[in-house]
């Protein structure tokens, strides 16, 4: 049996403690761990004996080399196919994920349901499923994250003042796609002096002075697995503020992840990293979690935050990430891939975080 | 009063006709085109009079900078914060996104509303409005599709046999970046031999060989504006086949333009490049729609589809795309980027359609 097939298995085995007949995928990301379908437009359908994939002519053909199990192609919209099939099976109970299904779908599929039948709002089973990695999805995380970092001191290697940073973010994510990566993971973030503040900065035409704060914020997409990594580094000498600063959050980062083993809840894993912040007076200039699962997609499950009690497992692969933003002056993020091990974890990011004065 | 309040006011100036008073938005482009904001978690919600701006606390600092209107900084569900408001300002009728709202969200959101206000569902008006361009919105785009083509002209001459598809996709969106843009409008397709006849194929590590197809289909994301082109070239002198098939598509291609007037129809203009596919017996090739409208996102409305009965208006930006797609040989589709004017059309896209044997 091919690990996508145990993975429809394991999915198929649950619908009965579900209470579902059948389970309607609509999720990009649960599709592809589910199908290795990674096109634009698919729905599937689970029961417990089969699987049943819906996609447009466009993707015809890939679908018939790709994909095992019952391949649908469809003209029209897709739940209309799906009602076709649910309603061929004679099944009543169908299953659908309630973070996923959009109002107009749900109404378009209701539309076309024979009577009897009745839609019933799932939770986040599959990705659920998906935070425990398997070894092959492990493997490809792995080569992600050594791509990213590869990426990531070809460029910097070559960063000077003057420099712009939508030209910095083009390079690092051109030497990703050279060393193999699909895409990067999210858009590659590249801020400087006090745009570093901004957690989600764009990079802009801005160019590098000296003196400046950089942020890099960066992940690639390989073998459609990411990577997440962020890195500050200073040009030209910092003053004492940001020394104190990259020390106070480094800290905090080695210790979220001192706090990373199987049986610590995410959320102790986060207070790990804000106690250290808090004892540095920065807890409130830290305003987002400390981290996120991260797989097919750059943010899965378990969310690292405050109070969430998600048990950590080994072969799960999270963030660790906290940051200080302080209006004006600037901001510091450190940010490593981490694998939960049985044994507590191991840091995929081989980057070195000392702090780099270019 | 700026462009985006003028959309704002646009927008609010419906809901008496929608018979509702307020209007949820939740689709990321709906929300950039009335803020300009263009974070990963926003919501807004019109009424006749006030526009409000949700977001959490990472994009605090760039909502405060950006955004007019009422900005609201949520911790928790950003649906929970909009209820709060809902209750506040006493609104009863609250429109809702069909196409974008999701079911778990619209949970949330009906479990906080006060007594006596209801959820209405409404259709695409944003996008409606989004169809028809404004000046700014129209330079955006001629901006997005000159880097596009320009990104195109610099790669494309240095592409050889044993270079690999994905090396040329890194090169495409290296140049398209160092040019201005902000990333890729979708996942650039670079597709060679009989892998060209999968409409969306992903670029692989496979080596371009002597004799061979290479399609490349591109678009830029510039000031948030999209961009779309294919070109396919033929490495070596082509057989006279893939010759035929080429001037097929290129026939269509030229004969759906020339039915782009304001006033026809989208299928007017679908069935233009139909037509002549079938006059050369390859109809059943042409598996998807002729073209699509593009802007903020890389597919908007008006679908230029089969039997579509949009009319089209001078100020709205489409593709014109036909294809053909022979399992085992091959595809050839060809793109540009065109501009409804008030007395026929302008091709945006400067790229030569003539056949490159490179």
């Amino acid at each position: 049996m091919t690990e996508i097939e145990q993975r429809r298995r394991a999915i198929a085995a649950r619908l009965g403690e579900l209470k579902v007949d059948a389970l309607l995928v609509s999720s990009p990301a649960n599709i592809r761990y589910l199908s290795d379908f990674a096109g634009s437009n698919a729905l599937m359908l689970l029961t417990p004996a089969e699987a049943h994939f819906f996609t447009d002519p466009r993707y015809e053909i890939e679908a018939s080399q790709r994909i095992g199990g019952k391949v649908h192609v469809a003209k029209g919209p897709l739940m209309l196919a799906a009602a076709g099939i649910i309603k061929r099976k004679k099944l009543k109970r169908i299953g659908f994920e309630a973070a996923w299904l959009r109002y107009d779908d749900a109404a378009k599929l209701k539309e076309k349901l024979p009577l009897g039948a009745a839609l019933l709002p799932i939770g986040r089973v599959i990705e659920e499923q998906r935070m425990v990695k398997s070894r092959s999805e492990i493997a490809s995380i792995r080569k992600s994250v050594q791509v990213n970092s590869e990426a990531y001191e070809r460029t910097v290697k070559r960063v000077k003042p003057g420099m712009r940073e939508q030209e910095i973010a083009a390079e690092l994510e051109f030497q990703m796609r050279v060393l193999g990566a699909e895409k990067p993971a999210f858009e590659t973030i590249v801020a400087s002096g006090s745009r570093t503040a901004l957690p989600h900065a764009h990079p802009t035409s801005h160019r590098l002075e000296k003196n400046e704060l950089l942020l890099i914020d960066m992940g690639a997409s390989l073998e459609g697995y990411s990577s997440d990594m962020t890195r500050v580094v200073h040009l030209g000498a910092p003053p004492r503020r940001i020394r104190e600063l990259y020390k106070a959050v480094l800290e905090a980062q080695v210790s979220a992840i001192g706090a990373v083993r199987p049986g610590a809840t995410a959320g102790n894993v986060d207070k790990a990293a804000r106690d250290v912040l808090k004892r540095h007076q920065l807890d409130r200039e830290f305003v987002h979690s400390t981290g996120h699962g991260l797989g097919l997609e750059i943010h899965e499950l378990p969310r690292i935050g405050r109070k969430d009690r998600t048990q950590l497992r080994a072969g799960m692969a999270i963030t660790i990430e906290p940051g200080v933003y302080i209006d004006g002056l600037g901001g510091i993020r450190i940010e490593d891939t981490v694998l939960v091990t049985e044994t507590g974890c191991e840091i995929l990011t081989p980057t070195s975080k000392e702090f780099v004065n270019l």
